[in-house]
């Protein structure tokens, strides 16, 4: 029989069909039973016992894989992979799944959401009147703005085409892969991120984190931005550097900002404080039905691993290269 | 040369196209130089002198009319009609235009974006952390509500519209006038307002306001609703009962409400002071763009009237008989 470590939470909380599946095939699974995430000692302490960790962000690093002499899988639950020391994995043998398409749909209906949300000002007239003014104030459509889009991978992709509903038709798109035809028919066109931060005053990242993308916004970037700029990341922390976007929001150098994700989570930083900066709790692929999705993959690869089958979703090599 | 009134608040502050255009046709117009709007006094004072209003939501009763000896038109910017009384204009021969084209796509979009907002419980999120709290809370893709439209004129078929970009495939519409072929196109079905209110947990409310849609929604109605459902008005003010519906958000009865209109506006009722209750100042037509149609739209009415030419946009003979 395996054992199976469970260190995200919530699992199989709104759905049971994970749950069911793996014990359906006889594995062992544990998850805290204080509903809480495992602390770093306690899970150095218990990691030796198990052939496989079902994740989510929490952090599997070359301490703790040097205790897991057992381990042979990672079924990451989510897409980011920055949480996971894949260079220690890699040598250690140990093998790593990841859900990458589930959240698609989700964190593009958000960061969609929070595109009208921002250009309409809805928080700016919410605050106004819980203070007893009817301020009338105007915003604009998504069409009336110059969107750019950083990074074109699938949630990149699936914002352009819901762009297209919304009948936008200046868009600048930035990723080292674009199909150019592809983005003809969203009336978008290829621009270098330098392009996007001179001409678009709605910007929205989609990007791993890794060495390049790290600080990839910083004061001078911002510098070349117009003051009517909404900068969102719903994608990964650290690629806009935080210090230099609380100064730049203090100062209103530009617009808005709307963060989801942080260099450290939990964040408790100065951001979380400003009425033009919208900061949430890493939820962007937090719908239920997203995560059961997620789940539910995540516990297929771990089965098909320990029933001798081809795993479908192995993190790609060029991962491991960008791993830091 | 004819003198016309502009009772509206901005009028030409983002684009000057109106105004050019008036001042062309040679229409001596006039509005506010304090900025704001007009006092009932005031108006009542100044308004013999005008053959033509460009009004907004500013109160054209009996007594003003009755004082507006030289009125030929009023030329309505915006759609909803409620403050402007027909039948008394109708029995002074003072023909009535307005704008019913140019908020459609404003309107859907804010109501999409908020949409997405209140089902991901982004504010909940936010305002958690800003007391120092990371929450991980789920929420539902638009795909996972069941959506609810009441009201299906040319905002509530262009969210339909929208809605299928997200892929959602649980729609009931209710209107008296459905084409019922246009609905299977977008997975939708019509239903009668009741089947929306026991079955649908995203509800949205697109009508006018009239003696027959005052208080719809009230505590009755409300009753019949699951306790995680979200209703959106972004109509008119006075379709949900303002008091019943604070106290069913107070005690949960239903998950959360947006507001964008109230029965009287400005508001500053007890809804705004509560955290499941979205409240914005009347702006989901206020986009820039949106604006500057509408206010383009309402000069060239008065400008086709005062040049002999036959007008476009005649309040319809069905608003006069729904007038109260």
């Amino acid at each position: 029989m395996k054992n199976v470590l469970i260190t995200t939470l919530p699992f199989g909380k709104t759905d049971k069909t994970s749950i069911n599946l793996l014990k359906k095939n006889n594995i062992n699974y544990y998850y805290n039973p204080k509903n809480k995430k495992f602390s770093r000692n306690e899970l150095l302490k218990i990691i030796g016992n198990y052939h496989g960790i079902i994740c989510g962000t929490d952090k599997i690093d070359r301490a703790v894989i040097n205790k897991a002499k057992k381990l042979k899988i990672i079924s990451r639950v989510g897409v980011g992979l920055n949480n996971l020391d894949l260079k220690s994995l890699k040598k250690s043998k140990i093998k790593v799944t990841y859900t990458p398409g589930a959240p698609t749909q989700t964190v593009a209906e958000y960061t969609i959401g929070l595109m009208i949300y921002l250009l309409r000002r809805m928080n700016v007239s919410r605050k106004s009147l819980e203070k007893g003014k009817w301020l009338k104030i105007f915003g604009k459509n998504l069409n009336e703005a110059k969107i750019g889009i950083i990074g074109f991978g699938r949630i990149g992709s699936e914002i352009l085409k819901l762009l297209k509903a919304f009948h936008c038709k200046d868009i600048l798109v930035n990723d080292v892969n674009v199909n150019r035809k592809n983005l003809n028919k969203y009336s978008a066109k290829k621009a270098t991120k330098k392009e996007i931060f001179k001409n678009c005053n709605l910007i929205t990242i989609h990007l791993p984190i890794t060495e390049k993308t790290r600080n990839l916004i910083t004061k001078k970037e911002i510098a070349m931005m117009s003051n009517d700029t909404i900068l969102i990341n719903t994608s990964r922390g650290g690629i806009i550097n935080e210090s230099n976007l609380y100064d730049a929001l203090k100062k209103n150098k530009i617009y808005s900002a709307a963060l989801d994700v942080f260099a450290k989570e939990p964040y408790l930083g100065r951001l979380r404080k400003l009425d033009n900066c919208h900061c949430t709790t890493h939820i962007a692929s937090m719908s239920t039905s997203c995560r059961n999705k997620m789940e539910l993959e995540a516990a297929q690869e771990i089965i098909r691993f320990f029933n001798g089958k081809q795993l479908m979703f192995q993190v790609p090599e060029k991962e491991y290269k960008n791993s830091t």
